[in-house]
């Protein structure tokens, strides 16, 4: 019932924020984890640059590799902890080595899991090891594990989530504060929430990583990060969160999976008292829908050394008590392709648009013209403020659209010269429940 | 990795809303299910009174038994899944005599669980064979795997859940409505949330049963319901709400687990923007603190056929692929007696106290003189309304107060001419995260 040994040797590559924090909890929690792993576990081994820098954790006595690939040279070793980070290079030559070597492995590598999952899953499964990766999906939260097991016996109809905390976070407070994407950018990079290079997080690149993972769970298809579509959080005006606020809604970037269609990262509006248009700051949420269980939702801290090592450490005491379990849930043999999915934008669906607009007579006629032409009917309007032969921003809410009539339309609208910026369009997430 | 067979033959014992939707689900959609599981999944036994009610599913060709326990003895089950409930008699009966021939059992009977689990859980171990309940607590939410497994590696330092939908949605439409609690009831009767008996629910004995399982997992130690602290929620009175919100909290039937404390289901105040305030109906939430994780909340449907079986399907795939585990996630021998948990009230807390006083001058310092000599500070105070002669409500807020200086203080209050009617006190919960 278990495969438990008399101890559990384990090394650690990379020893940044999470590695660190995992190597402190290892050591300094020792008597517990032990306790609940059923098992001593012992650090061996570690690998990183600058082995002189204080981590706040007494690494004496523990063997030090510069280049982490050895580390699936020894055969002592029974789980490689991969904290590099990175979808190429050291991190993935590290993980082929120590599978091939048949040496569990657990990660917190997002970009690693959704660009080259399958083909570590096929690795870990000829081997007999465990590949885990609680810690690269919503931090603390443990999203992997609730949809993987917890959830499994559920056909899944939708996982929708916050994702990337640093994104929520600036949302949140521009819509606070009223200041816009830049400003809040910089405070959220003094703050440490943000990176100096933002890309990965706020044009929706990390998030995605993390819907690529939960998608292939959900539905059975080998990660497939190319399948994704991505939209981030750069085009969102801080005026647009008051126009949402009027029509009942908040401006969240959420992915979306759902069966059959392609996962999305985008940025839309949810109705005010949804569940997760009420996840504020660097929280991450999960929402899981399935049959026969209707729909769970998960909030908690997104990232952070605490947060990402506990579902590390989880990782941990589950090879250790024998839960390890597949990477994905079932054989890799059984995974589909995930090119299987049907490569559209999905049904029909309301939209937010922001135009704006010379303030002057006829315009509304011409653009609601426009709209009809492409059988877009207008749910909602909201025009304020007078600034006659300026431009003025004209917001309105759309019934269920089809997505390329929407995209037609707004180009034949930024081409006339009534029409001032490049349109905002966002979708509408209605489904979402409310509680 | 997995201790899959070729088939894995069940038994289901009770066929009410929850096991007759498992058996619908295992029939339905077997092909789906065998897929996660890796193994075919089948029904091969029943046992259920009236062999003639429509379930909604065809039974056909499975063997029925009308006494459970004779499920036990057929050598080719493999789980029997316990839908009967009850702590005793024939649910306990089937429990024991299928761990003792060797068959896993999969329970939604927490009052079974939360008395003998402990006993169960030795026997599972004794015989190698699994004992899971992850239907047993919070229904659709994968509460038990996400504290015994996914949060492993913390120190668990508080465990605060709403555990029982009728008692929330009571509490939700007194607030609501300003109705009173038995008008309410009769209602959620009417509704099918509440049961034509009530006792179970509104006294907090069902939330108690899962509080005191998911204490056990928690702090390592067996589950001991005896030492469960218990209040429910008929003393609330619908003024209470208002003036709980005026002071800006809600009110809620809430359990809390912290270590070395007793478990405790209180009906309490909470801050309106702390996230169990704002679980509403019949939802449950689990909320889990711990170090190094933070904490992480789970919301979802408590109670219900869809979600239970949702629950009951898990504990059947973790055991088709080898995930099966420990029932409370550590070996029995390393399990604490929970007599162990000091029998007191806990440290000093705020507390809600509502007093009935005649409208006359001199009130105030009588009362405050009394609160006065067992060292209660006031924080707020709350009297609305002028009635000269007759009652009025006098609500205040305290410091953090010793629960047995408060106790007696009220004692003595209760005996005064002057106090009308039995006084009202409710701890006032501060350290729900906000979000």
């Amino acid at each position: 019932m278990s495969n438990a040994k008399s101890s559990l040797k384990i090394a650690i590559a990379g020893l940044g924020v999470v590695g660190a924090e995992v190597a402190r909890q290892v050591i300094n929690r020792g008597d517990e984890l032990s306790e609940a792993a059923g098992t001593p576990i012992e650090i061996v081994a570690v690998s990183a640059r600058e082995p002189l820098l204080d981590r706040g954790v007494n690494l004496d006595g523990i063997d030090w590799y510069d280049e982490a690939p050895k580390l699936a040279e020894r055969d002592d070793i029974d789980i490689v902890v991969e904290m590099i980070g990175g979808s190429e290079g050291v991190a993935l030559d590290l993980a082929r080595a120590a599978l091939g070597s048949c040496k569990h492995v657990i990660t917190a590598n997002k970009a690693m899991i959704a660009h080259h999952g399958a083909e570590l899953a096929q690795l870990a499964e000829t081997n007999d090891v465990h590949l885990l990766f609680e810690s690269a999906v919503a931090g603390g939260i443990p999203a992997v594990k609730s949809l993987r097991e917890g959830l499994a016996g559920n056909r899944i109809t939708r996982v929708a989530g916050i994702l990337n905390g640093t994104c929520n976070y600036i949302l949140s407070t521009m819509e606070t504060t009223g200041r816009d994407f830049e400003e809040v950018l910089a405070e959220a990079q003094r703050l440490g929430y943000a990176e100096a290079e933002p890309s990965f997080d706020v044009d929706g690149i990390d998030a995605a990583h993390k819907l690529t993972i939960l998608a292939a769970i959900a539905f059975g298809h080998k990660p497939d990060f190319k399948a994704v579509s991505i939209q981030g959080i750069r085009d969102v005006s801080s005026v647009d969160f008051a126009y949402a606020n009027q029509l009942g809604f908040r401006i969240k970037l959420v992915g979306v999976a759902e069966p059959g269609l392609v996962p999305r990262m985008q940025t839309c509006l949810l109705p005010l008292a949804s569940q997760l248009a009420k996840v504020s700051g660097v929280l991450n949420a999960v929402e899981y829908h399935g049959e026969p269980v209707g729909s769970v939702l998960a909030v908690g801290p997104g990232a952070g050394g605490g947060a990402t090592s506990s579902a590390v450490l989880s990782d941990l005491i589950d090879i250790a008590t024998g839960r390890g379990g597949l990477p994905f849930g079932r054989s890799i043999n059984t995974l589909l392709d995930a090119s299987v999915i049907e490569n559209f934008a999905g049904p029909d669906k309301p939209f937010y648009v922001r135009l704006m607009v010379v303030d002057q007579p006829g315009v509304l006629a011409t653009l609601t013209g426009i709209l009809k032409k492409y059988s877009i009917s207008i749910e909602g309007l909201l025009q304020q403020g007078r600034a006659p032969g300026n431009a003025v921003a004209l917001v309105m809410t759309t019934h269920e659209t089809s997505v390329a009539n929407l995209g037609i339309a707004l180009d034949e609208m930024e081409k006339l010269p009534i029409v001032k910026a490049k349109p905002v369009a966002m979708p509408i997430m209605l489904a979402d429940r409310e509680t």
